[in-house]
This record gives C-alpha cells, structure tokens and sequence, in this order.
C-alpha cells in the first residue's frame, strides 16, 4: 500500500479485512517491520480515539511515533500559496510538511473541513497539499470529507460480530443502515461519506442511507446505496444500525430544522433483526442515540473503537512492509 | 495487585517498599513484566512530577506509555449521567473512559477536588467512575482526596535515608511529624490524608501531626496518629518533618487566617533531632518554607521527587506481572 | 562531550562533523549507547524542527524521551531567588529544573531571550540557571544567544554538498556568506551568532557576514568573519547564502528600517558561484526570500532540516557514551 488516504488506496478490501482480524489475533508479531521505523502523527484538531488508537497500533508494531499538536505545539501555518507572509502565520506549510516528513516514515495527518465552501472542502485542499508536500507515505486520520481508518474499523466490528469467514459464502447479505441523527452542531459529512464509500463496496452487505430530505450525501460515496427517507421503513430486519449526524451537503454545512426526532431509541432498534448498535463516537447522549440503547448489550460502539487500534495497525503495517 | 487507589490496595507495605528499593537498585532488570505492555496516563489537571516519573517508570519497565491531557488534547467530557448532550460537551465519560482503557493495559488516572462539596469530593465521584468504566487496572496518580505514589515514595525516602533493614528490628520508633504550613491558595487534602494513611500503618515509625485548630483532617485517615496543635512542641525530637499545606476539612475548603507564622525555618529544624525536611513538591518558597532550609542538606525533597519513580515503577510492575 | 551549549563545548569540530556524517550513513547502528537511557526535553517556548528532530534523533539512538511544554504541561515557574512566592508562580525552577533532570540522563533546554535586557538574555541567566542546577548534562535547545544544534546541522549539510572528504585538503575556501534579511517581528540574534561562532572555527570556510549599518552582531561570535554592508557585493561568488533576520544588537531588540529591499531573489542568487541557498526556517516566504528561490533547486533548507536529525544524534551519542 503506497498511502491510505480513502477505500480506493485499498487494492482488496476482503485481504485488507483479514490482515486487520489476524493483526488482531496476534498483535504483536509484526513488529519485524515496524523496527526503527517512524511513525509521525499531525492533528490540526482535536482528538482522543484517531491519538490514542494510532499510538497503541504503532506501539505493537514495534514502531516508534511521536504526535504533533499542530499549532499548539509549534507554529502558526500560512495554507495560502504565494503570499507575502508579514502577517501572523510564521511558516508556510510548504516547508512544514516537507520537514516533517523527513523526521518519519509514515505521516498521519488529520484535517477538518471549514464547513464554509464545499469547493474547497470537497477538493481537499488541505489534505492533498500535505499529501503532495510530503516525502513519506500519508494516511489519512480524517481529512475534510473522508474518514477511512474509521469505516475500516466499523467494518472489522462487523464482520467479527457475524463471524465472517471469507471462504464461506453467505446465504443471506447482511443489512446495514446508516441512519441521520440530530446534533447541536454543524458536524462535517466525512464520517458518512467514508462509511458510505466503503460499505458500498462490500459485496456481502446490503446497504441503506436513511436521512431527512435535504441531508443527502454526495452522490460520489453513495452510488450502490439504497437512499431511504422514512426511517422507521429503513430500520426493519437491519443487522446493524449505524447513527450519525451530518450537516447539509446541499445547503452546504447548514442544519436543517426537522420536525421528527431521528434520534434511536430502544423502540426503534426493535423494529431491526436484533440489530446491534454503532456509532463512531464521540456521541451526544439522548440527542443522537438514548441511553438505554447505548448502556444495554445492543450497543457496540467499544468494539468499534477499539478496533480502530486494528485498523490502523493494519494499514501501518502494509505501508511500512513496502518501504525498503 | 489489582489496582492502586490507596494504601489498602497493597497487601503488605513492607514488601512493596522492598520491591521499590530492589527496583531502584536494579531498575531495568524487570522489562520482560513490561514488554508489549501499554500505561497509559490521563491528566484532568497539570503535572510535572507524577507525568514525568511515571514516564521514566515506564520506559524503565520497557513498557510503552501515552500521556493525554483531557480537555486540551481531546473533547469537553460530559460528567453527569442520564443529560441530554446538546451543550458544550462532547462526549460523556462513560465511552471515554471505555475506550481509553481499550487502548492500554493500565490506566493512571489523576483527578482534582472542587473544594466545593465536600461529599462530592470524599466520595471520589469523578475517580470512582473512571475505575468502575475502566477495563483495565486503575493507577491513581492523585484523585480528589488521595495521592498513594505520593505517599509511597515519602517511605521509600524515609526508609533510604535510616538505612531501613526488614530483617533487623529498629531499637527505637522513627519519628515522623506532618506539619500543616501556610499558603496563599486553597489546596486539597489529598496529600496530607494519604500520608497520614500510610504513616499511621508503618509500625516502626511514630507519627505526629500538627496543625492549628480548625485543619484537622477526616478522621477515617488520622487514625492511630498523635494529634497536635503545638507546632514547636510536635517539633521536638523529630527525625523527619513533612510539611505540607491543606486547606480546611471542617470548614470545607477555606483558609483560616493563623496569627502565628507556621512556616518552617532552620530555627524549628534546631528543634528536632537532626531532622530532615521533606515536602511533595511544588513548594511555595518562603511561604511554606525558607529557603535556608530547602537550601541546606537538611533538605530532602528531591530524593522524595526521584523516589516517585520508583514508587510508580514497583505499582506498575506489581500490577503489569498479575496480567496475562 | 560534558554538555552542548555552544560550539565552545566542542573538541574537535572535524571529528564531531565526520561522526554525525557517519551516523547519518548508518543511523542504527548506535543503540547500545542509547540502551535503558532516558532523554528529556523541555520547552519554554513553540518548536517545531527541533522538538521531531530530537525525537528522531533519541529515536534513531534507541533511548527513551519524554517532551514539556514548561507552562502549558506544568506549573508557572518561578525565576527569581529569594522571592516569597505567594503570588502566581506555583513552583521554583529550583526545583523544577533538579527534579527534571532526576528523571532523564541527558536534559535538552530551549529557552528564549526577551530581547528587553541585552544583559540579562547575554548573560544566559535562563539557560544558565537550567545548566546548573540540572544533576545531567545539558543540551541547547537554542538559548538567549545561541543554536548550535541548528549551526551544526547548517554545517554538516554545506559539508555534504561539498562532499567534504576530511582527509584531502580543499584547494580553495567555501565561501559563506550570511545575509541580514528582513521580517515583520522583533527576532532574537541566536541563530545568527551561532553560525558566526561556528563558522568562524572551520578552517575550509571563508566566512561573511552581511547586514545593514546597526545590525552588527555582538562581536565576541564574529571575530574572524568578513564584516560587511553591501549585500550585492558580498553575495559574489558565494558558494553558500545564509540569509536570516535578526533585531539590533546595538540598538537591542529593535527594527531599524531600510530602504533597500535585503530580500533574497533570483537575481541576487544569480550573483553568487552557483550558489545555494540556505535557511534555518521557519521562514517568512516574500519577505526573508522569494518563492522562486525557494521554489527551486537552489535552496538546500530541507536538507538543513533533515540534519538536524543528525546534529542532534551526534550530540546525543557523544554526550551518553560519556555516562556510566
């Protein structure tokens, strides 16, 4: 693997997916390749799961790794090519990635989307700058419209809970439904998007995105998708119920007042097959999902993040066994 | 040793000290107990000692650590069960604290009275959730009403510094006095109750504690301790002096103006026999104590503060050999 | 190597330069000397090259590391003696600095001038304090005055593109020259006089240095160097341009305004042998240098930055072979 920047960095996502569950099984036998290898992470926001799960995934590979609090930690960023740099920012990010990228071998980088210009933020400005700047290896830890450490872990959560054996066919796909949920806030589309990207391409998975009218996601992650609206009709006979907010992508990063409330309820997970519960987390309690759904056995959002140790050591791991 | 919340999480005293006291005569010789073991470190407040110190214990153990200091580099943590998150919070203890313990194999937490309530506060509320959420084993690093590593690397100096041998019983009681010391903010009791917890369990030490009217400590801590309010006169023939400041635990929290100057001079050490001073650290320089004495070889409390590796390294390795 | 605060603290220049050369061909080959040992790094202020660089370098050595951000991790120090600290500062550096290095076997110190008493930043009072009351040897970080870290790497990369064989006397002198440019912000003169006091001392180097009338540097770091005003006459035939910003020593910490434009472009480039182009950074683009300077293979700051990789491991590996 020469980056891990979305699903489409993944040559075979069914090999990628055993790698991660025999990673897993066995987690500190690799660590062959991650001797005196570097792993370098990059936030540009703040972050508790993405830190600590790349650090305990570099760890058992042997690797070493250090994190860098961008801004807080060093200096103030000038993103704007060609300026006159009089003003407040003290470097150019050109020089920045660069130097960075020459004190590892691998660059975890995450940036968010300003929410203010779907362009900009769909073009990736900002990622795909770090991503041509930099002499190593990148992989994303969530840029502006993509999240693809965390759609790898919510897809080994899956396929542990039903068991998945690659050899054996399924009788029956397994139904996964993606579900809007309310926020307070305007929340970026890169979880969904991501979720949307890689589970559409999962050929054992029959997929659905329930949302309100007007959160439709951009059709380039979705194509393969059922798009449901009613989201009780969507949650029927669904294996697995996957919550989470957005903000419009039509009415760029606006919040659309519903009426109804989207919120899962243990009521609503009743309707699904035993459907288990997931959501990447950090969640709002009784806003996203209710609390007697998130503290009964339905929920599986730890397995979800403690598989993200597994997501990322994985993909770690077929990046630094391709450097010489 | 299944966690380390207090003195009552150790068995016997006396072989734990031995163990530090090995430990630091050897201090690398234990890294098959830390190979492929992960600390990690939470700080709800600042440190300087406690992060440092446990970083060395654990790089002396050949174990991995990572330190995250809740609120600047992760979310806003809701505390409060069954609220609705729709306002600053981000994420609710109960997946953080779950998900933290998922990516390491002990879990040092440290957590801070509000001085406000005192229930609140002696019922350790905030640490206690941390423990039950927890996965793995629980290592305070300080909570609201307890600093045990604290307390333990004071015996280990104490028990240095008489050239303490267990075999060899001690012709005559080691007198310790703790003795409360001015301060212009109001501080927790942690420090002093946990000293006086362990102290009072030590059979071959005498132990005082002296402190102006209004400043006893919770009695569940002091019991077995000679309670004193003369400072002077607590002074005398003392081998060692902690002093320590600590706000009120009757008056909960406040400051209770004294006539007289209780800050320790090198004319109170004439009073003792020979005595050493010790304190925590950070100290208040002429405020707590003048510096002639801190200056002096009188002073102890850097051996108190290269003890807390120590202190950390023999819980760490008591509790990292107990795991698969 | 008993500690590293200025080139003064080294030897031989030659073999410290071949050592680092050497490293850098191989730069694992070293861990026994990195074994079991402990590396602290504190900082008073943002970093960014020299906080990854060291990381890399501890990393590369195989010892341990731990980073502070003084303040921000930590309590508010306390600078003063003889205080009575009953106002904001939670801690002496007395202690702090005592009980740091009692965690680590070599402390790497960055500390700041601020550029309001000329005496008091020359005096190093800061970086003077750390250095004797650390229990390890001390490693600049930059202080007040001097970056030897940065000036060593500087070094070693004009030695590689040279490719400077020690054993085969050059039959013409490198010619050096570092050029004052300009930048919105009252700098310190650190980078600049430890280039001039390293460059002073390499025999195979012609060495100028550039600014305009009132930017003369302290002249204890620039005997030796060619002194001059005309920045187009003294880039002829340079071999190497280091261009940095300084504020006045004379006039301390101040900008005096100029009419020429001392920015580095293209055309004055073109002036020099074939000359390259060289920068500590963080650099101020369209204001220190043009982008297209920048921009083309004239400029060598990313291999300054890599080396800083490297002058740190020599460092490092020459001060912890020196400890038990």
């Amino acid at each position: 693997m020469k980056q891990f920047t979305s699903v489409n960095d993944v040559e075979n996502i069914d090999k990628l997916l055993q790698k991660a569950l025999e990673i897993k099984a066995n987690p500190f036998a690799q660590q062959e390749v991650g001797k005196n290898k570097t792993i370098g992470l990059i936030f540009f926001n703040p972050s508790l799961r993405t830190r600590l799960s790349s650090l305990k995934a570099a760890y058992n590979l042997g690797a070493n790794v250090w994190v860098l609090n961008a801004g807080a930690d060093s200096w103030t960023l000038e993103m704007q090519d060609g300026t006159v740099m009089n003003g407040d920012s003290q470097e150019h990010i050109t020089e920045a990635i660069q130097v960075m990228s020459a004190y590892c071998d691998v660059l975890g980088v995450r940036t968010f989307p300003k929410l203010q210009n779907r362009d900009e933020d769909y073009q990736e400005v900002m990622f795909n700058k770090v991503k041509n700047l930099s002499s190593v290896p990148v992989v994303s830890l969530e840029s502006a419209t993509l999240h693809p450490l965390q759609s790898f872990a919510d897809l080994i959560t899956i396929a542990e809970k039903i068991n998945y054996n690659p050899t054996e066919k399924l009788t029956k796909k397994v139904k996964v439904v993606m579900t809007w949920a309310p926020h307070p806030r305007r929340l970026p589309q890169a979880v969904p998007n991501s979720f949307a990207q890689w589970f559409t391409k999962v050929d054992w998975v029959d997929f659905t995105i329930v949302q309100p009218k007007g959160y439709e996601l951009d059709e380039q992650f979705t194509q393969g998708a059922t798009i449901a609206y009613n989201q009780e009709e969507a949650l029927k006979d669904a294996d697995f119920v996957y919550a989470k907010n957005w903000s419009s992508y039509e009415q760029y990063g606006e919040i659309i007042p519903q009426e109804k409330d989207w919120q899962i309820t243990m009521e609503k997970m009743k309707l699904t097959n035993n459907g288990k519960f997931m959501h990447c987390l950090p969640v709002r309690r009784n806003v996203v999902v209710a609390d007697e759904v998130l503290d009964s056995d339905v929920s599986i959002v730890i397995d979800e993040a403690t598989n993200r140790i597994f997501s990322a050591q994985a993909v770690f791991h077929e990046i630094l066994k391709g450097l010489k």
